[in-house]
């Protein structure tokens, strides 16, 4: 097992995971009763953003457009980049900017579908590993801000 | 592309799947006030239980001692199984029956830690999907029951 990566390259690498094309996050977020929703969703990471691109009327854009907040997963169980994560806006998908953006890096082009909107996440804490050697040093943004 | 699975060889793969040594499941849960929490576990399969270790000071452990649902995932993002799931029983980590089958499966043994309890985690609703092509027909138990 090689040693574990400090808290520069894991930053690294997870900027390099959060740009991959054709990349899945998995969404966690609850409803106000407390029941919990996880579905995987194509990933674009725009602006220091994540952006997913989901049916107005599913449980995910409902329970997020609601308490504002999700939790995210990207990358295997074992080399994981976990996202907490604050609802920054929702926005119809349209033939703009930020539809260009997300159909730039998703596998996928919800502007040639109906009924789709875009959750776009603030991540205000970061963590990031692989093995349980790296449970240490995982925290790579707090409240927002980088730590490294 | 390979053609759609058919339901029978959804549930053959998605029991063997979960019966995989040393695979992680996403664990999805929520506490009262809708925060929704998202860790990966290992994962044993036990008698059409899933069971995971955890601290039993963790989110997760409180979160679904008190709310007594649990959204799973096993599998990458493209070949997933998704599983909702009530709590069976809280279970301390001990040397009997099952301890002995979780860490015939896990990668790593509880019982030689302190502070762990086991989740039993009883399916009550199991999904099974690749592509989108899968979508349709991805319900294999529904209520608890198998639908195959």
């Amino acid at each position: 097992m090689p040693d574990p990566r400090d808290p520069r390259t894991r930053k690294t690498d997870t900027l390099a995971t959060l740009a991959t094309p054709a990349i899945d996050v998995w969404v966690a977020s609850a409803s106000g009763e407390g029941a919990p929703h996880l579905v995987p969703l194509s990933l674009a990471w725009v602006e220091e953003q994540v952006v997913v691109a989901v049916e107005a009327s599913s449980v995910t854009a409902r329970n997020v457009t609601t308490s504002g907040v999700a939790r995210l997963a990207v990358g295997p169980t074992r080399d994981v980049v976990m996202i907490d994560a604050v609802l920054d806006r929702t926005v119809e998908v349209a033939d703009d900017e930020l539809g260009a953006a997300y159909a730039a890096q998703a596998d996928w082009d919800p502007r040639r579908s109906t009924g789709y909107v875009f959750l776009v996440l603030r991540p205000v804490r970061v963590q990031a590993w692989r093995e349980s050697d790296e449970i240490a040093g995982r925290t790579l943004m707090r409240d927002g801000d980088w730590l490294v």
